[in-house]
């Protein structure tokens, strides 16, 4: 008596796909079956021929819990996630009140995220250059046997909880966390760079969105990333480029990578989809995020950075806000708009819809870039992202011909808007399953309000 | 009722394994299941445990039916070839009389291997200099129509029956085949400069074995592949190297990919084990191959290019002669013994052993180079080569630690030699299973002779 | 007393020029002064401020006396040779009966060089294929010995003569050739690919000019190279492309200067300025050369492979035919014409016009293709190819803004057509000077007939 | 009658030499004689067959007058450069009080260095963070309007007098100074993290030598040379890397100008000769210069680079220090001493003794890297730099063959230390020619105070 099967699932095997009924067993995949005949279950969800995907992976969002009450919470952030198709989060240690980088922080982050998330998730680490000034780079270490799976690093600064690493105190850091053997995932922005020219900007008398983007420019982001590069090849730590915007670090990457270096990076949505002239003029602060959004031609560089390997997977950054108290008050400039975007609930249609339904991506790179790739890179892999006999039952469903527009008045996130407001898309997850348990199913409009206390107890507590 | 159940079978997934159990139905994988509990099946073959691997693949033999009797036959061949792990094996047009380069030679071969074979095969087509020159270029397009896979050339010809191409045919040869869309490989020697050292030893009278590999030495065939490179960049054919020698060849093919021209290579398991001074040496004729055994830097530069992907796959040039007639009869010299090796019993062993026991190659490169990627080479995959829902039920069995020692006169090769006897190896073949049906079982030193007619009526015929 | 002053001389200072007395005595270039009051000459020639370079040297040419006894001779031949500036020629071995690849046969042709040459000039040895076939190849030092300057060898044959070498035959003939340190020159054509297109051009009944080019194409070349780069690898040979065609030759050569390979290329004018779609449909046999010329694409390429170093210097492969007898008689096609076209008269005017004065070449870099580069690469320099006290009293004395047209009636080669005619130019020779002798006077047309015979026998007999 | 004939002289042409007579008037080369013969002279210098180069050029002097009483001056500075062969140096903005921004500055340190200097000069100007903070941005355009050859940028502070650039700041600097076609000079360390490590050091009671070149360590320039590529690439800007002192600087520069960014460096003598380890053990603060003294194997790079053309030339950064107040005073450690250490007279020298006398560099080589490629990229070519007709008559004249040991009590600088002391060198300057006038003879040790003066008149006042 399995406990769950998932009929005529059509799943990915490289290019191809392969028809099949897939069977569950106390939370992992148990089997694939051409029939089921004689095979029972308690439960049967019948894909009717759609792809089902491993469960995607988003490795990179900032769920804004205690300290920042009145923003994305673990309730609204994961159900925005689940809509999205992805069963497993990797929340960053930055914002909270004191931020997550200590056994102490990760303890009480844990708490509070298990009593709210319908989505499974993994930790980042943190080290900031004030635990190189005081001292505390033991907690690296500690962090690491905690469980985290990898380090954050700012080189400018997003939130005033998590301070930023001058170009030493980044080098430190690099030093302690190569020992863990985890990534290192640093924001790439030279800071001085960043700080001058948006100060030049308002000494200037820009007020437009686009001055955003303009002030925090490409070449603060390609040193940045050279920088990295090179305290990479001189520590041997595994250099992760988090949330890069532009087309030359997708190039510098590569490049890094052919020389042998230890370097990876991720993009996200809309990296792929928005230049900023427009986005910025339509949406000002609501498409503010840092870094900005560039061009067109960056655009076109990351759908070439995910086919040849120099983007090794995608992420989406999902940081949003309280629109009226962040973005849209009276008194707010584009220069003090908090910056953030939502993004987990659109970053696997957006690039079924225009990776792989335009033919930008093929079938096995789709499944790399949202699910493999991370959860190898975390360490999670074959756990998550695999569709293995013996791996969690995580998948997503996916109706490859739906056509739909993106709208945030019917998103899960609680802030209410989204720079990629009135994109069609062709492509939709209809369904998310979290180790055998259905957590979305697009059409009741979400599940999680039907589960019982005890279906929902069993998808919460698992911090892998 | 499931045809086959193997049970306690370790898959490999990636780097990883999963322990599953496999369904059969009608000669394809029906699926995998954690536990058998309530599934049955006509016949069960215990695993064991032990790694169950997609049937191996070997896109280079020579089987010598019809011409040469007293050579290699279908089924001496193919018995030999599931005993090394491998249900199929695609085989080269040049050994019969006459040689197979149009339709009707094509179905005639079908014939006689259909009627003998216990392996499933494809075939390459094949086009010559003299094609070229008698205006039968008709017959490459109506070869791959009636499905070859993909067609040889030889710059230097190994066998009175196939005539070599000089440069300008092996081009209009490229240009002909380019249109087909099929790989074109070619046994590349520079003709002239084979012929003429061969000779210029002969005159200064060396007798020894290494005479043979410093006669048709290694730049012979570098600059025939950088030739076949510039044709493929003319052209746009998909040029393949067919058992490539040399590290620097690995080096050339690994840039033209960079370049992006459509080249690809394989090796074969004497060029990964032996050196040419050692081997020519103490087997004189029965190592002589052409192109010939290189240096112990070769076989290492070997596995690199296994590694980084400049060799796509493994391929075993088998082609075994009789021992008395061809190797060493009265008269017989390192220079008119005839050139030719077994292989298929040990290719995927010695991969297993030196590459995957030795840590050289990862487990998914070694799936890779043995299955899979000779299976997209030649359009049989995912039907050969894979491991899912639907594909042909191929498996081979294998047990990682069994230690033993290679034996000619335990092979079931007609030929009675190797120049790798005495080779001691740790991993071996324990089953081989194609269809369904178990071809090769170690415990009983082979199964053909116990398989019903029926049975053995349901592995031939089987040209894809 | 000097012998000699050149008054008011702009010479060439890298990418300067500085105004200058020249001083000659000896044949020696004496000094270099201010002002020449105080100093007495025998002669002294007024510059009037043009520039004066070094004299030109081209090292490529046929000149075909005996048994060739209607073609070019050395009495026209030199007589062109300085009407183009140029002060040293390099003669090829191959245009004798029998052809100069022995010490006797160079003893010969020095005999007759020295009765009618006006011009200073270096010799080519020769070897073939019959050298390697016979066992001659002791005649390599042996030319080397007597003062040879490099070495020539035919990949595909141009005259009777001189047998081509297959690819075994010319990696003998590199390896013998590297042991004198001397350059090994290949005429690089693949023979089997000119000689099947030929044949299957004919075949097809093409009767065209174009044909020719179509026939000998691109590829023939480019892969004939890469052979040669690989043996030069090989062997340790200096490499040179004499008359290379091709733009992606250019590219060859320059991938291998990088990686550190010994080779060298030169081009010639037609390379640069024809197309052969517009020149072998005007001219027919009349541009027929061998390689043929090319693309206006392969014409730019050049200019870009004498900016960048990939081609080494100018030379013009001067080897005019008798028009009646080979190029237009009766009977005379496309195809039998004899190949081969005039080039030192316009070399040099070609390279000012076309080079220095439309800004493609520097000044630095004219002086280096037109004199200074050949003359290092055959070991003739600082006595040749310099302008340093010391060096030969060798001059061509430049009017830079004189415009011109090309014809045929006004050369002083024998042949009588050229495919350059009616090209316009700017920049003319006016005045040669070899050794301190004023041998070309533009406006004397030529100054031969005025020198007294103790003047004549100075410029003569100068086999360096 | 000419004002000078340098008799005898050996003269280098290319990597060939001439053995000629060089004519002076009105301080220009007039000329180049074989024989003197008839010439008529106010004063023959007879070179005796020695080589004489062109003057040597030193373009980073630090000369040290108002402000810094007690250290170098012109008097005492340009002695040293004349002993060591230099008719030219160019001075840096940073070492006066006030320092050398603007064009008020640049009028007064005229006014002092033409009152006292020896030798010829140029001057760099200067441009800092307070420049771009302030506005000052104007005084770019306007030193270079003034003749300034050059602008010096400070990613770390050397004198307080002379404030750093943050990144941006040290862009917009680019901006400015591309706008102005010359060549910007940073001194290439991170500023950070030179600052965090030598505070790390001091932190953990490291009081030795060696401290001084490991807490500044190579990343630091590393990483500072990749930030001002990627500006020169951005910006256009022409940069050059002043005092270069790691082996990878040379790489990443030589990779920069493969990529046809506009990037040059130089080297300094202590950087081709001397080892961190032993120097700053024996020498303490003798040997603090910063960039700090690295390892044997830069050493052995910087000799590749200045053959490859990686490293375009050599300098000093010539800035002696008063040994007692700056070195060795009471409670004076390595890292409160001064850095700087002497250069001018040994500069010439060791490339001589090391680099042409040992086969390291060839003669054409020496000349570019001492004379003509600095000349060159400052502007001064061919006035300065060159031996032409024309060119100003400075002239360093080399015994190859004298032995001698650097000793810093014979040394014209105030300081009296160098690290290079007791360095054993085969080669020596004999004479030191500026503009036709001797400046210094070795064997009356130093001329300056047997010039009249009228005669030392002639050799100043001469800002290029
Ligand atoms: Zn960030
Ligand atoms: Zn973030
Ligand atoms: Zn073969
Ligand atoms: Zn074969
Ligand atoms: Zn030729
Ligand atoms: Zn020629
Ligand atoms: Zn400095
Ligand atoms: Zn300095």
């Amino acid at each position: 008596m399995y406990d769950l099967i998932i009929k005529n699932a059509k799943i990915p095997q490289g290019d191809e796909t392969v028809m099949t009924n897939i069977l569950v067993l106390e939370e992992k995949i148990a089997g694939f079956v051409d029939s089921t005949h004689g095979a029972q279950a308690k439960e049967v969800i019948d894909a009717e021929g759609h792809l089902v995907f491993p469960g995607f992976m988003d490795s990179h969002t900032h769920i804004m819990y205690h300290g920042f009450g009145h923003r994305e919470n673990w309730v609204t952030g994961s159900a925005a996630a689940v809509r999205g198709g992805i069963s497993t989060i990797i929340d960053m240690p930055c914002c909270t009140v004191p931020s997550t980088r200590t056994v102490k922080q990760l303890e009480l982050k844990i708490d509070i995220a298990n009593a709210q998330t319908v989505v499974d998730y993994g930790l980042w680490g943190g080290v900031t250059g004030e635990d190189v000034r005081e001292g505390w780079m033991h907690n690296v270490q500690e962090q690491a046997d905690f469980g985290v799976v990898a380090f954050k690093v700012y080189m400018t600064p997003s939130v005033p909880t998590y301070p930023r690493v001058t170009d030493p105190e980044m080098l430190e850091c690099f030093k302690e966390v190569a020992k863990t053997g985890l990534p290192i995932g640093i924001h790439a922005e030279n800071f001085a760079m960043c700080d001058f020219y948006v100060k030049k900007f308002q000494a200037d008398g820009r007020m437009d969105g686009p001055a955003w983007s303009e002030a925090r420019n490409e070449l603060a982001e390609k040193v940045a990333i050279e920088l990295g590069i090179s305290f990479a090849e001189a520590t041997g730590a595994r250099l992760h480029i988090v949330h890069m915007s532009t087309g030359i670090g997708a190039k510098l990457i590569g490049e890094a990578k052919k020389r042998g270096i230890n370097a990876t990076s991720e993009s996200c949505p809309h990296y792929l989809t928005l230049n900023y002239q427009d986005a910025m003029t339509k949406h000002g602060a609501c498409a503010k995020i840092a870094p900005p959004i560039r061009t067109s031609g960056d655009n076109e560089e990351h759908w070439e950075g995910l086919r040849n390997g120099s983007i090794d997977f995608m992420a989406t950054d999902h940081a949003p806000y309280e629109l009226e108290s962040e973005k849209t008050s009276e008194g707010t400039t584009i220069w003090n708009a908090f910056p953030g975007i939502p993004g987990t609930e659109t970053m696997a249609p957006i690039i079924i819809s225009e990776g792989l339904n335009k033919g930008r991506l093929s079938l096995s790179r789709t499944v790399e870039v949202l699910a493999t790739n991370a959860a190898k890179h975390y360490g999670l892999y074959p756990k998550k992202g695999a569709m293995m006999v013996g791996s969690d039952a995580d998948f997503a469903i996916v109706d490859l011909s739906k056509e739909w527009t993106i709208d945030p008045k019917t998103q899960a996130s609680m802030c209410g808007y989204t720079p990629l407001e009135g994109m069609k898309l062709k492509g939709r997850i209809i369904k998310t399953i979290i180790r055998g348990t259905l957590v979305f199913d697009d059409a009741q409009e979400g599940v999680l309000p039907t589960l019982t206390d005890a279906e929902l107890d069993k998808i919460v507590h698992n911090f892998p």
